[in-house]
């Protein structure tokens, strides 16, 4: 059923009748409170009470719902629209009442006058639909607030679903956010082989909110260098307003088939005849005005075409009488006595074209992806572990171990092809370059002799974009698979927002019962703050923590393994999870081994814990002190200041707690993880003085401990915004991490050392003084420091 | 002095002594820490302990300064060149130590064999000169750490400069980001008339740190196509390890000639003939091997013109005899002793094209944008107040009255062209249209009969892009002059790592003698997260200020104003302000007048004071409770909570308290802004509860009140991350910031009077009950509860 075809006279009255019927559902939902079939004259009463949502766009988008159920149907393609225009959600939200997947998810807006008068009375209320494709809308796998975000996610979909056609509705404004605009070189890395297709639709109406939108004010032929230049080969569907409708019908089917033509020859000819070389994909530039089919001018001034229609094109439609007669008449204008029976049913000729079952676009499983969601085939961590024979001997980079299991997932899941592991350039320099071991880096451009660990059909994905990288990932789990994205941990900051929409999603998603739990978005943060010798301040940032803790409980996690068995302990878990954002945060650079496999495995499904034997307490009694930490720079200066003082202050009782799982630390009734108050007690007692060493900005773990009625009493110590291009102790130093402040700390807190005080800074200024000097004359840390071990028997395993 | 000349063989052995000297340089700087002239053979001792850096890019970039000498030297236009690749500055300190400006700078590396050595050793030393283009690079407006940015910047610095040419050089690794895929569409924006010129080069090396990229690896002729789609006209310089330099040398001293020349026609033009077509200005893409010049293979395997070339080329130098040598071979095949004299100054030949004074790149004030600035002509901002002559009667748009201060300011700076405001397509959603009648917006591609507010010569700018405002401001910030971000609250967070580069760069440069003070980089949050009335919760983030307030406390700052009058002078405040960071939230709803002009004024030099008419004390005594609030919807639900207490407990004693500057809030020694303990306890007394009403997510005010000793008493609500499609009171409600409940919870706080608790409980109820019938019936708040007052005569003004 391939082949281009003009449309039969018949077929474009069909689909002309849909896409009428679309735009006076989206119409409907912008203005109607009652009288939805216009059955009596319009009366202000019928309208609502206040005038909110977006027209402007919603033509354009019910023209594209229009043809891709007409493609749909003649070739039976599984395929996933994403919208990207921000306010269109009136428009898809017309296309899934009339392919009846709206009402088989809300009975009450089933396919008639009330199920319609509802979707009218839902639309923009309060508690009902926002004007978002958002989560409530049957077929869309995307937030649409925050714009730019949709070609991304559209590859994220197709790569690793060969029977996939992810169109992609771009709009005018969103093209010219940062987003976007890296996404066009998407195509480099789609496989067209094991990845379906993408088929951009840019969607040009001419305006933003209030101004013209770049792309569609260009020339024709640059607007057509530039997508070739892109990779795609552009087909343009042009209407203006006054286009006969049938012509506009006949352009866009052909350009779809047109399209769907040439990608089925470069699959066929990857697929079957082994060509390699890059395909110029298809892509279609729709330009029709911007509110088309609306008000043409109101008040003496244009409309529709302009800027003007991007809201409520009529505003005053409750107050002035020719506000309401043009209303009246626009919606009319559709024809909807032809379009929907006496009891509000669309007739048959408008459904015409409408796929059956999960082949609409309302119904694909590909937008609630947790329905294709298989568990991923992990492997018993403790086969990647390393032995930690002795505590704090070794030390193992930690990432460059889990590069082992995430190999080992990629190679169980090389039939499946539902697993990846992305990042902005950094797998090697993050140390997981293991995994070129089961997956080359997917790439589709030119290819030199000297090029290593690439491959056409490759699953480790690297692009020098964290939008890119995010935005890819997150539409792979949103269809139903798995991924980490591996970050330096400043730059994870850059998709701050994209974060925040994607935990935005799935809190909102959690509440629509319909949709099924997708995969947890796991971040792991390396390359991290305490370890950035010669990239200095730029490279120092840990706030993605906080940024990603901010938002709602249910859906946020984090992680700081305090060693090498922990990080894989917490993968093994988080590799799992769904419907979370995890945030990861471990170091590449050796660290010490601290915990023997199954205590890591022990120690991380408590998510903190004492650590016994790195304390002195006897048991007889409360300590004196508790020394906390989390993060592996931290506890290796925790450890070393627990060594410090068991050599000066024999005679204390310090005790030493590690958090691995920061959401531990927050108040059992304010976090899923939260940790219940005589929990809590147990391991930081009541009224002992804590110093916490915390790899971050050490306000978020007061923050978390609010309600614990233990602020005073924790002195954190962290990331105090100190930086430069200096050594690790020194960055430790600078920011008073060390071990010397930390023991100092206790000095400092525990009552009746006072008098022991002296001596001890006297032996920490010594020790400082010689390390400057070392560092000025070698640009190297002490040995004595970054040599340091743990006391010979202090702690036998 | 313009037209295309070939270079006379003379210039070119010039022109390759200065890139030898260069070269040489920047590979001193990775390497040596002894010997810098090879006037011994290399031993080990004469090799830093530890190799920190990057060769990669160096030579492209030393490339470009040299042939950028050779421009500036034959048509003495002032230059800016911004450094896009990541890890260059070895190759761009090497341009500037030549060109005299870094031993300006720094006394000890003068031109000498002594100041040599000092730059060799100060480069990825401790504490010494980072391997980005940062703060300490004399002719570098940004840190080079996180990457995409550079052309945003160009831009920024040569809008209003129409005698500069701000060369961009962009690598092919950044160019993958999506912040400066977006730039490309900068020049859309670019006045040819009072702006500047923009010279993107390109750069293409191959690799990014261990993979190739993107737009190295099309063919040309897409590239091509893709930099016309841009709206450029590409001009091509390839370079391969086989190339005759002298042959390199003359072609891209032909493409800057061509480039300069149709630049100044395209100026001239627009300038002088009154041509107002867009101008397809030149693009320069250079195609240079990855470390060429570098060795070319080590250890058996290709190094030169692969990614392993990124950093440090011969990695074992100390330890491998054959390394040694290999360093000794490739440093003196740039023949050192040729382009130094025996005291290690550098020849006449090397230098013969360095430009003279503030016309080197590395003395260019463009670079040191504090040496332009002047400060900005601002208006009496009372001459913009509204009377508020009855507290809490009238209600005013605040961002609306803003707009006509701003204007103002745009006014007073039209012949100056040194004030902008920018925004995301948002100036006149955000009610601040007001600027378009000092100012059309900024446009230089198509226009239709029915735009409005658009013109060639605008300084209203607005893009889809949240990355090309910051970009675009801090280039122009950086470059001297004054301007607004206006953006909706939630998308700022787009930028949020922009925001955090510049605030770090801030520091830095601070630290920097010769860097003189740039004005603020002022962000103005409207469209808040209160009243997202349809846009719902993708639209409902308050977190960038949690972000901003993780800096460094000397560089950033936050207001939240009341109402109109403070923020009039919050902004008459914030357009004084250097090397901060300033975030100012304020709705553009009606928002209720506290404050007449004086008073608000008074109160925004406070930052942070008593309401005495609000509450209810009688000075006798310390009040019961203070109820404190910072931000418009919170203040209006404080006075509105305050004026229920009035009327259910007449005999309370409440204290209300507003605070507008958020850093008033953090003690004295944190902030700079920071209130002493004594009067933080004058305005929250010692031992009262305090509810605190906040904009935004609560544990903020926990985190600034961190060593007040007063997290327990301070009960604050903000918001819960809470959000929906609803109305602005059911906002309130949902997250625990509504009257009645700031009520309740004074009542719940204060001691003896839980009996009053359940009378007061059944009020909130009634209310509750029959808002919530209201909403369910008309979609819009209960007027009861929008249409409150203050009550009449309780604090007449």
């Amino acid at each position: 059923m391939t082949g281009i075809h003009r449309l039969t006279e018949r077929a474009c009255e069909q689909l002309d009748a849909h896409w009428r019927a679309a735009n006076y559902l989206a119409a409907g939902q912008l203005y109607l409170r009652g009288n939805p079939l216009l059955r009596e004259d319009l009366r202000p009463e019928h309208v609502k009470a206040r005038l909110l949502g977006h027209w402007g766009t919603c033509p354009g988008l019910t023209l594209v719902y229009t043809h891709l159920n007409r493609l749909i149907s003649e070739r039976g393609r599984r395929t996933l629209c994403v919208w990207g225009p921000g306010h269109g959600a009136a428009g898809v939200l017309a296309g899934a009442w009339l392919d009846g997947t709206f009402g088989e998810r809300d009975p009450d807006a089933a396919r008639d006058g009330d199920g319609m008068a509802h979707l009218f009375r839902r639309f923009s209320h309060p508690g009902g639909l926002g004007s978002h494709t958002g989560h409530a809308v049957p077929g869309s796998l995307q937030e649409g607030g925050e714009l730019g975000h949709c070609l991304s996610h559209a590859y994220g979909a197709a790569y690793d679903h060969p029977d996939l056609l992810a169109v992609c509705v771009i709009g005018d404004g969103e093209a010219e956010t940062g987003p976007l605009a890296a996404s066009w070189h998407a195509n480099k890395f789609l496989d067209p082989v094991h990845d379906g297709a993408v088929l951009p639709i840019l969607h040009l109406n001419g305006y933003k909110i209030a101004g013209p939108t770049v792309l569609s004010r260009i020339p024709e032929e640059e607007l057509g260098d530039l997508l070739r230049g892109y990779g795609h080969e552009p087909l343009f569907v042009t209407a203006t307003p006054d286009s006969a409708p049938c012509d506009v019908h006949r352009a866009l089917a052909e350009a779809l088939d047109t399209a769907a033509d040439r990608i089925a020859a470069h699959q066929r000819a990857a697929r079957q005849d082994g060509v390699t070389a890059r395909p110029r994909w298809p892509a279609i530039v729709l330009r029709t005005p911007k509110g088309w089919t609306g008000p043409d001018t109101v008040d003496g001034v244009p409309v529709e075409d302009t800027w003007r229609s991007h809201q409520i094109p009529l505003s005053a439609v409750r107050e002035d009488p020719a506000h309401l007669r043009a209303l009246d008449a626009w919606l009319r204008s559709y024809r909807p006595a032809e379009l929907f029976d006496t009891d509000g049913r669309p007739r048959p000729e408008v459904l015409a074209w409408v796929p059956r079952g999960d082949l609409r676009l309302g119904a694909t499983p590909y937008a609630d992806g947790g329905r294709l969601r298989r568990s991923l085939p992990l492997p018993d961590p403790s086969a990647y572990a390393v032995p930690a024979e002795e505590r704090g001997r070794d030390r193992h980079e930690p990432t460059r171990v889990l590069g082992g299991l995430l190999r080992h997932v990629l190679d169980a899941t090389a039939d499946r092809r539902d697993f990846r592991v992305l990042s902005p350039d950094e797998l090697d320099s993050n140390r997981l370059g293991a995994v070129y071991d089961a997956s080359p880096r997917a790439w589709q451009a030119g290819l030199r002799e000297t090029d290593e660990h690439l491959g056409r059909h490759g699953r480790a994905m690297e692009v020098l974009s964290e939008h890119l990288c995010q935005g890819w990932l997150e539409g792979y789990l949103l269809t139903g698979r798995h991924g980490v994205f591996a970050s330096y941990e400043a730059f994870a900051g850059i998709v701050a927002d994209m974060a925040t929409q994607h935990a935005k999603w799935l809190q909102s998603a959690r509440e629509v019962p319909w949709r099924a739990p997708v995969s947890g978005l796991t971040y792991l943060l390396t390359s991290h703050v305490w370890r950035q010798d010669h990239n200095g301040f730029s490279h120092q940032d840990p706030g993605f923590v906080d940024h990603v803790l901010n938002k709602s409980p249910e859906v946020v996690r984090a992680y700081l393994p305090p060693d090498t068995n922990t990080l894989l302990c917490v993968f093994d878990h988080v590799l799992r999870t769904t419907d979370v954002v995890n945030v990861v945060v471990a170091g590449k650079q050796p660290c010490f081994d601290w915990l023997g496999p199954a205590e890591a495995r022990e120690h991380c499904a408590r998510g903190a814990g004492i650590w016994e034997w790195a304390g002195t307490e006897t048991g007889e009694r409360e300590p004196d002190v508790v020394l906390a930490c989390a993060g592996d720079v931290p506890t290796e200066e925790t450890m070393a200041a627990a060594a410090l003082l068991r050599g000066w202050l024999p005679e204390l009782s310090v005790r030493v707690v590690n958090v691995v799982d920061l959401a531990r630390l927050v108040p059992a009734d304010r976090h899923p993880h939260g940790m219940a108050d005589a929990a809590f007690r147990a391991l930081f007692t009541d009224t002992r003085p804590v110093v916490f060493a915390y790899h971050g900005y050490p306000w978020l773990i007061h923050r978390l401990l609010h309600g614990r009625n233990a602020d005073e009493r924790f002195h954190v110590h962290g990331y105090r915004e100190s930086g430069a291009t200096t050594t690790p102790f020194d960055m430790v130093v600078r920011n008073g991490l060390d071990r010397y402040r930390l023991a100092m700390d206790v000095i400092d807190r525990v009552p009746g050392l006072v008098g022991r005080a002296a001596g001890v800074r006297q032996a920490m200024a010594d020790v400082r003084h010689r390390h400057h000097a070392w560092v000025r004359e070698h640009g190297t840390d002490l040995p004595e420091v970054t040599g340091w071990r743990w006391p010979d028997g202090a702690a036998e395993r």
